[in-house]
């Protein structure tokens, strides 16, 4: 068992790590080369173009005044200065609100640290169970829990504690909820004019064998909301064009890669293999044969842009319908058309940078389907996943080790390699195993056949979720093979299992400090440095740009991926709330987490991330839900601890506990969530109507025309009939409010200069 | 243990009881005297105002003619006679559609016994397991899975057979989704103008310090909905001044009969004692004091009809708001009106006879309380309520009644006495129960403030459903106290319950045989006696009548009583799936039940009961899904029962059926549900434009003017200023489609004369 000297050596590891990588990126972040990999933000917004430092041409590359080394964590004030408003403006209100979770991790956890090591901390080491049991401990564990007696009263102070606890955890997180909500619905009033506000999508438009799709569609409309009725656009099967577009993309990379290598070394032409990834085949002329390639898919392409422009099959029974009004488009998203409640489905569009084409064409039939066979998956894939897992934290233990093998006994006895090994090595290998989870999850999540990225990326979060609370979680606490865990809780009653769990948490609360520390503060610490997109940068900066235009789009700014790490997040509440009152001793370590985090990202957020897409924190509800399960989950395995302790006059009445959060958690979602689902008809006739007292001529229906076309067809250089590029033209003449604000893609960068970029 | 013979007496029992039941029924309602009590639904539709048989005096109390006796079941294909068209027409959606569930059960049991006979009864008959156990059995045991070897292979037919009859009955189900929601929406298709086909309920109007209510609801649907809204009515809290009318009413009754006695006695004048109920306190002459007692009562009942016209606190912040079209109260009903989603709530209005006025005045904000309020006592009352029942069980068995009076042993041995005590007592204990429950389940919903009948009903029906899941179907299976079986579920696996319930099940057949003969045989045999109306009837006759208005008033047709009896058939439902598989012979009891309860009730709503509204079948969902339930309770139990018997090749397979089953369940929702739940735009704005077409100048606001108006004022005699009697007027001129259909409400029964009373 852990000591509190092994805690220390792991502490100062991590603290160590974290702090080499903070280092490490101070004195990258200050070199001009850099600029573009950790200020990218500010190149898409344009307002800077080119490093800060100017002067000798060695300056250019790396920074030579070392005034601006000293001050190494001046970050991190810059990073708190921007206040919240100028955050949304600036980043979205996805990023500020994403933020916010760290906060309210703080929010909840600070005030509950301070509590219980002023309460529970005294209470538990003014006894000598432990001592007297003679059992092996750590002092830890004096610290926790399991040194009360059993059927002491001193649980009665564990029980005020827990209602305390939860009642604080509740009133944070109501008080969140109404923020976020009127942020919401702040947000949503005072943007300006977006497609998506006058948008429906409409799904499963049945077949006709008189009419085509877009005729179908447009009678329908004019029949059924006459009066509001205005446009709509067809959804193409583009997928295949899509596929070509990007082959030719990527061709042309390698094109220009080749290129710039004969250029640089004119003497001897490079070649590449035919075969398989380059690897085998026969040599040829690298230059010549992308050519002739990218030629081939050219013209692949602009047959298969007939194909799609021509035939009506390519159409698939999906439209974007726009409304004269927000009012008509919301009344629209509300409301069954149809007799038949699987056609003529209306929703919301998501904006159009949140459109995920891709899936717009699966069949509406088969998406129950789809999501059963993804349910299925999702189970093994919980379940078996954990069979790795075990056996990795199997070898992780030292013992283990020195069994399995024996020749390295006297190697690990070494003081500070066990201490090293105990404190590390579990928790790495979990966060390994996790790397290529998020992926796999958002590939079920698009074979689902949702149609928006921000609605994959909350359900990966929520699959990803449900894996670490089954596999870190309970696997970490139960050891033991995945279906012999999953055959344990089957065969137990229902009040057998949080006693089972409950029992083991005190002592696992150890193993769960290192892997917060591992984790969370490195890996926090690691998030900043960014190597993954500073390495490709600088390859990509030296094999392929050519331009400037290039080097734009050698920036990879990335983005908050919120379905990879806002389930980490919320291990750390669960994490939280259960040791809040089992072993207090565990909280500073998450607070550290969450206002090490906060900085970081916050950082992140408003010099590097540029999102994707702005759902306008649609995923709050998610969140809300996740904390409040991780506090129903505390309650229930504290009830299981302390029915094992005979406390029998204070467990019963815990059991109001978890109800009454159940009754908290209904009361929340009837008030606050229809404010993330619905749009409301009196902000949208307001919005109405004061945009028709100021622009009475509006020509909405050009605005509208071509704002949900398929990017391929966008993009594209060929002239088509699908009349592209004159929405920029519209959008100038017709609209000269600024819309600055929401333009944080990159396709609109440089228009914008309304807030400035950090003093450093 | 119930032998066969026992089973036999017992049945033969009931089949006499039902059958004198049904001949007191033929030989009563053939009497004149009768007719109103037996025919009333004829009468309130105006066909028929004195008995058909007419001649001298004595054949107006007694039908002479022996020819008509002997044709005296000759009401059951009479019964079965008017097509399904017609009996909507005649009686509504609702009465048909609540016959259909009888129906159901035939469609689902007669298939499911007749193949049950053909492959279970065999391979169970065909084993000598209870002969080699040298056990106590009874031939019904023999014809069960009890007889079946543990780990045989012939477990395989159970568990095929398990397959077979739950693909049967979700077949049934699918079917009669579809075809009910497509009765439901032709019913409301062809439905004649209606004020709640234009009305939504709004409630939660927010307080406002300068406008009234009635102005703040007119003002805020003029901004948001400006083109639809028509006009509005505020609701006022009329609970006092109903309660006086009540009171009045009550008064004048007596006054009535005092009077009538009186005048046939005139030698004494009536007295009565003012104390409680007539039975102390000083004597007064009666007629005298109860016109008093009229008088200060229409005194007291001008004073609160003025206070609450003038009083603007009597305004409730709910209002009927009605719109021009119907498209545009769809739109209003399913959409959200405010940022705030516990403000301006609206959902379609109930139809004017539907509404429950006494809750409209509960203050929104008190529901969440009102329902974790009823809830908490709901548990209580199902869970304490079994103590009296079991208890009642414990004496039902013979050789604790033995026990208990030594000195009845002799009497209680003889053969048949037995058989009679075993087949007759325990169910008839039970009904006895459960007599009194709905009433109390109906207060319980009114308290949660549902405010229209219809949900009332659909609720109680619930409540009702879960008391008779708990407490007769689980409560004679494990018999037990009610905090025993709660305490051993609650220290029990998720998989030992459906273990020591199913092991339980082949054992109780018998009891249930016999539950099914008293409750279900001589019950509804005893309904279509209609006792305790016949006997009310001639006692108002006697005692109140003086004029032909007066006898009207007396008649009681009565209605299905959703809240009661659909959840009674539901236990016929799930007992008949329990046992399909276990025991089939409990199969033929369960259809000769759903066939003879059919053509009862058919016989019942053609000809007595008048619906007090019509909900357009919108309690069939509920139907639906407690039949799904009592699938899945089967199929757990039947799993539970299997893993007892060593059948371990063929036990897993069964896990399928659960959720293939829950996932069918969740199918069904969304196709089905939205029909009866939503008002599709398009049907809305079909008629909106087939009614403009038709009747280009219809004054909708003066057809709706009066629609939602409390019926306090309706009734009054008073003039005032709620000008109430226009809407018949309107309703004539400005209304020439015929209304008739719906018109089965005794105040409009004059005037319908489309269908013609069944030929007897």
């Amino acid at each position: 068992m852990a000591t509190l000297a092994d805690i220390g050596v792991a502490a100062a590891i991590n603290i160590l790590s974290a702090f080499a990588f903070l280092l490490a990126f101070a004195i990258l972040r200050l070199q001009p080369i850099n600029d573009r990999v950790y200020f990218p933000k500010w190149y898409l917004k344009g307002v800077r173009s080119s490093p800060t430092h100017s002067g000798a041409f060695v300056q250019k590359f790396v920074n030579l005044e070392w005034r601006s080394y000293l001050r190494f964590l001046g970050w991190m004030p810059a990073a708190l200065k921007m206040p919240e408003p100028e955050l949304i403006d600036h980043a979205g209100l996805d990023s500020a609100v994403y933020l916010r979770i760290y906060l309210i991790g703080l929010k909840i956890f600070v005030p509950i640290a301070i509590l219980a090591f002023a309460v529970l901390v005294p209470v538990n080491w003014t006894n000598s169970t432990l001592e007297n049991l003679k059992v092996v401990y750590s002092d830890i564990d004096k610290l926790s829990i399991s040194n009360i007696p059993k059927g002491s009263q001193r649980f009665w102070a564990h029980l005020v504690m827990a209602y305390v606890f939860s009642f604080w955890t509740c009133y944070v997180l109501l008080k969140e909820y109404g923020i976020i909500a009127s942020m919401r619905l702040h947000f949503l009033a005072s943007e300006k004019r977006r497609p998506d506000q006058f948008t429906v999508l409409v799904r499963n438009v049945p077949p006709d064998p008189d009419e085509s799709i877009s005729e179908l569609v447009e009678h329908f409309f004019l029949v059924n909301h006459r009066d509001h009725y205005l446009t709509h656009q067809v959804v193409y099967n583009a997928n295949k064009l899509a596929k070509l577009v990007e082959e030719k993309k990527n061709m042309q990379n390698w094109l220009d890669y080749y290129q710039l290598k004969y250029d640089r070394n004119p003497s001897k032409r490079p070649t590449r293999k035919t075969g398989f990834l380059g690897l085998c085949g026969k040599k040829v002329d690298a230059i010549e044969f992308y050519t002739s390639e990218i030629e081939r898919l050219s013209k692949e392409e602009a047959t298969e842009r007939e194909k799609v422009k021509k035939n009506p099959k390519s159409v698939m029974p999906v439209a974007f319908v726009s409304f004269r009004t927000r009012w008509g488009a919301a009344v629209c998203a509300q409301t069954q058309q149809t007799r038949n409640p699987t056609l003529w489905l209306t929703k919301w569009a998501p904006e159009p940078r949140d459109v995920y084409w891709k899936n717009l064409p699966i069949p509406f039939v088969s998406l129950t389907v789809r999501r059963l066979i993804i349910a299925v998956a999702f189970f093994f894939l919980t379940f078996f996943f954990m069979i790795p897992i075990a056996f990795v934290q199997s070898l992780a233990n030292i013992e283990g080790i020195e069994k399995a093998v024996p020749f390295l006994k006297h190697i690990i006895e070494v003081h500070i390699i066990k201490s090293f090994i105990q404190g590390f090595l579990p928790g790495i290998a979990l966060k390994i195993f996790l790397i290529f989870l998020p992926t796999i999850l958002m590939l079920m999540s698009k074979f689902e056949g949702f149609i928006s990225l921000s609605a994959l990326e909350r359900r990966s979060a929520s699959k990803y979720y449900l894996f670490l609370l089954v596999n870190v979680f309970l696997g970490s606490i139960i050891a033991g093979t995945a279906f012999e865990q999953l055959d344990t809780f089957i065969h137990q009653s229902a009040t057998e299992i949080p006693k089972t769990i409950g029992v083991s948490i005190p002592m696992k609360a150890t193993f769960f400090i290192t892997y917060i520390m591992v984790d969370g503060w490195a890996g926090i610490a690691g998030e900043i440095l960014r190597l993954k997109p500073l390495i490709i940068y600088h390859l990509k900066n030296f094999f392929l740009v050519k331009t400037e235009k290039d080097r734009e789009e050698a920036m990879d700014p990335g983005s908050v991926d919120f379905g990879s790490s806002e389930p980490q997040i919320q291990l750390y509440f669960l994490l939280g709330l259960v040791y809040a009152v089992v072993t207090p001793f565990l909280l500073p370590f998450i607070i550290i987490f969450f206002g090490l985090a906060y900085v970081v990202f916050r950082h992140q957020i408003i010099n590097v991330y540029n999102q994707e897409y702005e759902s306008g924190a649609a995923f709050w509800p998610d969140v809300h839900g996740r904390i409040i399960t991780a506090l129903i989950i505390s309650q229930l395995l504290l009830l299981g601890l302390l029915s094992t302790k005979h406390a029998s006059q204070s467990t019963p009445l815990l059991i109001a506990l978890p109800i009454l959060t159940i009754w908290f958690h209904r009361f929340c979602k009837n008030r606050y969530e229809p404010a993330f689902v619905i749009y409301p008809l009196q902000e949208a006739m307001m919005k109405d109507t004061v945009e028709q007292a100021r622009e009475p001529n509006l020509d909405l229906k050009a605005y509208l025309l071509n704002a949900y076309i398929h990017p391929v067809f966008k993009d594209g250089e060929d002239d088509d009939n699908f009349s592209i590029g004159e929405e920029q033209e519209y959008d100038n003449t017709l609209v000269p409010t600024k819309r600055q604000s929401r333009r944080n893609t990159p396709a609109h960068s440089k228009c914008d200069g309304s807030s400035s970029p950090p003093q450093l």
